[in-house]
């Protein structure tokens, strides 16, 4: 706002909230008036949890999960299959990998991709660390659940190398229709993928 | 998540946020991942915001905005024109108003609209008390900035009748093509209302 509408601290708030991704500065206002409208239900809690959040967070330096412990809640779950790894680019994917219940092995979160033209080389990753935790005796296989893009296909093609002068398994992700997919919707790629990797009925 | 997959001041900021409007469970759960990776640029700061917020803000009683002064800075901003008054829904659309310059007078926040149906009356919207700033001498117009829906007419249709009997004149927002609006994608009532109002060039 130009001129001077409101508080500055509320000015301040909704300055902040804009630049949380998926809020513009039209819903950032709207959620900042929401905040003050539910003071004692929302605005006060939140202020206490990202208090919270700020002091206790960390990153796990075993997988690079985001926890409150370090080694995390699932590094140290027993339940959990020692044996393998799951690799994944950001901790956002392994929640998601989390929420399906998908995999019951251990995590890496490799913190993004190689990018020759964004000068993201295998030292600004978490690789040395995964080639380090898959080398150090337990491990058997190493999954590489990263983005199908090109990106993230470099870099399973690179970690995948690294893993075979180890002599462990490297595996990726199946290809295919997206659950509740329709065909006409999914491009070429998927499709040939999905034909290809056909299953007997 | 079913499982614990993190920390839990990090799952109550997550279920936090999601109570945000504009933001779901998933984009909620980007939002917190997104605050923790910035921590000390976004997280800190805006957990003080929100602190800050909560501890200061307060609702004008000459007028309804929201402001951490008590009259806001809008009522006592001597500038303005204290012979009009536009009184508007809600303090998001008082902003919306800000924001585009338009308007020169006071405000007045209704808190909604009347509604026979959701059980609001007269006396569960500010409306005495703008009845009341209407009569007290200064205040020659009054522009009532309600949304064109069923219930903010009524609401105008009610408050013009009870402003006429102190005397006091009683205008609407025009209706027509939004600026920068396609014909086609306009409801019937907007174009009916365009054509009639149409203005000679
Ligand atoms: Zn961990
Ligand atoms: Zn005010």
């Amino acid at each position: 706002m130009s001129r001077r509408t409101t508080g500055p601290e509320i000015e301040r708030l909704i300055q902040l909230l804009a630049k949380l991704p998926g809020l513009g500065p039209r819903s950032a206002r709207r959620a900042a008036l929401f905040l003050i409208k539910n003071r004692e239900r929302l605005l006060a809690p939140m202020a206490l949890a990202m208090a919270e959040a700020q002091e206790k967070v960390t990153i796990c330096t075993a997988c690079g999960n985001v926890d409150t412990v370090d080694p995390c809640t699932l590094c140290t779950d027993a339940r959990r299959d020692r044996t393998t790894i799951c690799v994944v680019e950001e901790v956002g994917d392994l929640w998601a990998l989390e929420r399906a219940g998908a995999w019951g092995g251990l995590y890496h979160v490799l913190g993004g991709t190689l990018s020759a033209i964004e000068g993201v080389r295998p030292e600004d990753l978490s690789i040395g660390a995964l080639i380090e935790r898959a080398g150090a005796g337990e491990v058997k296989e190493v999954v590489l659940a990263l983005n199908a893009t090109v990106e993230g296909q470099t870099t399973a093609h690179y970690i995948t190398e690294r893993l075979k002068t180890l002599g462990i398994a490297a595996s990726r992700l199946a290809h295919g229709v997206p659950v509740g997919g329709e065909l006409d919707y999914l491009d070429e790629g998927t499709l040939t993928q999905a034909i290809r990797a056909r299953r007997p009925l």
